[in-house]
């Protein structure tokens, strides 16, 4: 059985759109997907289009009340205008960036998993993020990553890609782990990978981040697609801010209160004193009819 | 001891701002509450200028990384500016629109009290939306409705605003509760109040308000002073898809993984098929290094 969070949340209208092939149509494994998940509904289309179609509704496609998932910048900006378009009516997870990583590591990472870490997020796109922070390491140690991202590039079908992104990527020297952590919650990444010694003894210092892997066998790409963790997440530094997308993101929460007669006894006087700091007569009102009736004033 | 959702939530930094009277200050009983709920910072100022700061930060008012509260149209319109600039990262709570109430009675409601929770809504302002919605009653007993209205609003200081409100406030009569409860959530109040028999038996009912209020004696003033729900709340039909302010709003959730050698031999396959599926031989890449060093492979 799968489990995703807007089945779990009890979401009575799932709906899901996704670009077809040049054959106009979705490959099986993401149909087999969509249908074991409970969708009732998929939009053959991707981009700013699918997010309007799904904002506002159309003949064949469903208004939707939140929009969620990621995208690219079209689509990130689709999602943005719909949200704040009050003819829309929507919802959206979050404003997006391109994808980041950092990765933490010390002399006790092992460069191979190190390069293979950063590499795995530089084949996403040219503007991907990619950023090493090295804790108390030598040249000579971060050559060795530097050496192994070489190598382990040149063997990917995407090496292009790859080439332009970490042309662009950025190393960090810092002394300590205190330091290393500072500049991490600074950027908030997406993803962060922390391979330290002990890596699991400096998780409390993460204040900002979408996703953590911790430790040398915890790959982004094992969160991407089998740990369990939610593969939407904050970028572009809103993981200051928000969360990556969760069984609460297809929730929304009601509140509902019953006062008794008991209850108005005991707090009517407070509301009406505080109604009437504020001059509105009109909420003091209210209380004041129903304490008369039941003679407590 | 007195308990806010920032608090609760455990924010480091909480700053308020309100606009002072014309001498400058604010009221005792409002610096009073922002000390006791840990307030660091005062801001002495309301509208858009206000929402600028603390999204941007000034030499004398700290960044904030999320903006909360209720406002009036500039203050929303600021809202919606600054959480979508990617130069300000910062979230809000919700959009938002005039205030509402909507109320469904029957003929066990009392009329005073009807009259007392219309009247409330509509001394919030002119644009205030106010909407009664009755249930098998006849003309005769909603004239009683009309009356007390009547009655109860010339002697509110703000008589004026009063009269303009319930010029354009709406009844509906409706034949039985099902009809009340679909144009309701329909509808998505932001005030829901339930002047009903057995009022609690149809809570469940409620699929879109901001807070139900339940029964004769729960009036609005209630939850907005004193019973412990939140009163920043969703407007404008909002209330389909956000929640009122509450302890999660202030906070943001991080997943963390930590994926084992022996963890790794178990999913590690899965991630490397579906990374090949989607042609990221990178993210595929990140996996084998490790099951090779493993001597998984």
């Amino acid at each position: 059985m799968l489990f995703v969070p807007a089945l779990v949340a009890g979401c009575k209208q799932i709906v899901f759109a996704s670009p077809p092939g040049k054959d106009g149509k979705l490959t099986p494994e993401v149909v087999y997907v969509a249908n074991k998940v409970g969708c009732q509904k998929i939009v053959l289309a991707g981009g700013a289009q699918a997010v309007a179609a799904m904002a506002y509704g159309t003949e064949s496609v469903p208004k939707c009340d939140k929009i969620m998932g990621p995208g690219n910048q079209f689509v990130t900006a689709a999602k943005m205008l719909v949200s704040n378009d009050s003819n829309a009516l929507c919802a959206i997870d979050m404003p997006a960036g391109p994808s980041e990583v950092l990765v933490i590591a010390d002399k006790f990472a092992d460069p191979d998993f190190v390069a293979s870490d950063l590499l795995s997020q530089a084949e996403h796109g040219i503007d991907s993020q990619v950023i090493l922070i090295t804790v108390d390491m030598t040249d000579k140690e971060i050559d060795l990553i530097d050496d192994a991202v070489h190598n382990q590039a040149i063997a990917l079908p995407r090496v292009e890609i790859v080439r332009k992104c970490i042309s662009h990527s950025t190393t960090l020297k810092v002394a300590n782990y205190e330091d290393a952590f500072k500049l991490s919650n600074d950027y908030a990444p997406e993803h962060l990978i922390l391979q330290i010694e002990n890596a699991e003894s400096y998780v409390d210092l993460v204040d900002n981040a979408g996703s953590v892997f911790v430790g040398a066998y915890s790959p982004e790409s094992c969160g991407d697609y089998s740990s369990g963790t939610n593969h939407t997440l904050p970028t572009y530094g809103y993981a200051r801010m928000y969360s990556g997308v969760n069984t609460a993101t297809f929730q929304k929460f009601i509140t509902s209160q019953i006062v008794t007669p008991k209850g108005l006894e005991k707090i009517g006087k407070a509301v009406m004193d505080l109604a009437a700091v504020e001059g509105l007569d009109g909420h003091r009102n209210a209380v004041k009819v129903r304490m008369e009736k039941l003679g407590l004033i």
